[in-house]
């Protein structure tokens, strides 16, 4: 069995690809990050998802970018909230965490290295997400030729492929791919913004861009909210 | 002022490169990463060079790689000793931490956006560490490809320049370069595995590398080195 490093945040996208790579045969390691977030939320679900589906490990690793700073992710800077998607398009929003794509793969790749696994899954898209650089297309190839040169898997002619089975697809479509596969969306969690039971806010761009993906698949949306 | 971001182990390399981005006039903001090396001197040597040589500011970012694991620089794994110059060439080292630099490099131009730095100092050598995928010369340029696309900084065409000024250098070179631009050695560290008052062992890869480039250079050897 071929062994993959997956990159799971816990969310419906993460998620998702981690049960395609189950689904196309691999052992699976899952790699979340405590990097600072400012809450805790997306870490519990990444464990509950993982286990669900069968991960052969689940680590995860603390990279502190907070000491970056710079994101609404990590500093205290307000999340925007209810934003149309027109908005969310137009700009590289606050709570893009600068380069955090690159240490992110960087990271799994190191890891990757030592479990001798030479493929990685990474729920990136391109299509919701087109305001952050470091999820096009483009960004994925240039770190597959910078990973060719610049690792020792590579060096040793044992290149990592960088598996994105989500770059093009919408979150419609990442739910029912999901359902398809049998996970269960309830384990997840997306919003940037939960209250400390874990429940979703609702206004942020991560939760509406979640729940559009529930609607437009035409599937109940198990998110736990918070009342207004 | 131009602003840099400056690598800083507190080792003779990434301290010369300090001293040549300082020299070059640039604002420099000195970064180093407590990673689970098995010792601190590194990181004590990296202040006090920081601030002899006048940086606009020190930051150490933790970033835990004991989780990924496969190094002798952060796991149980015996550093080599009294290795010749051909024996270090012949392989990738066990001191090799799996896809540092790229963690590094990515953590490095993070900080260059949040801080509006477009200039990262990397202390890399092709000669002296021809051993490591991540030193030569086409990864460094491929990962100035990875971040023109994947940064916010490259995407709003501000992209990152990546200066390596000792990556043709011999550690002889080197030396010289240092001592022409004032830098005292003697707060320097290079050792993989000091004793608790940070003397050096003196037979390690690093230390060897070390010793050698004083010699070459014709240079007093101010590092501290343990009874044998």
């Amino acid at each position: 069995m071929e062994r993959a490093v997956v990159l799971l945040s816990g969310g419906v996208d993460s998620s998702t690809v981690l049960a395609i790579a189950r689904a196309e045969g691999f052992a699976c390691h899952a790699l979340s990050f405590r990097y600072g977030q400012r809450h805790m939320a997306e870490l519990r679900a990444a464990e509950r998802v993982a286990a669900a589906l069968g991960a052969s490990s689940h680590r995860t690793i603390a990279v502190d970018l907070r000491a970056i700073g710079g994101s609404a992710l990590t500093d205290a800077i307000d999340v925007p909230k209810d934003r149309t998607l027109a908005a969310m398009a137009q700009e590289i929003p606050v709570t893009y965490v600068p380069c955090r794509n690159l240490v992110f793969i960087a990271l799994a790749a190191g890891l990757g290295e030592t479990l001798g696994a030479r493929h990685l899954f990474l729920g990136v898209n391109a299509i919701d997400y087109s305001g952050y650089p470091d999820c096009r297309p483009e960004f994925i190839e240039a770190v597959e030729r910078t990973l060719a040169i610049g690792s020792k898997a590579g060096a040793e002619g044992r290149p990592f492929r960088i598996h994105t089975p989500l770059i093009h697809m919408t979150k419609a479509q990442i739910v029912r791919k999901g359902m398809e596969l049998g996970l269960d969306f309830a384990l997840t969690h997306s919003c940037y913004e939960p209250d400390a039971e874990g429940r979703a806010c609702g206004a942020c761009d991560s939760c509406i861009l979640r729940r559009k993906g529930f609607e437009e698949a035409g599937v109940a949306d198990p998110t736990r909210y918070r009342e207004p």
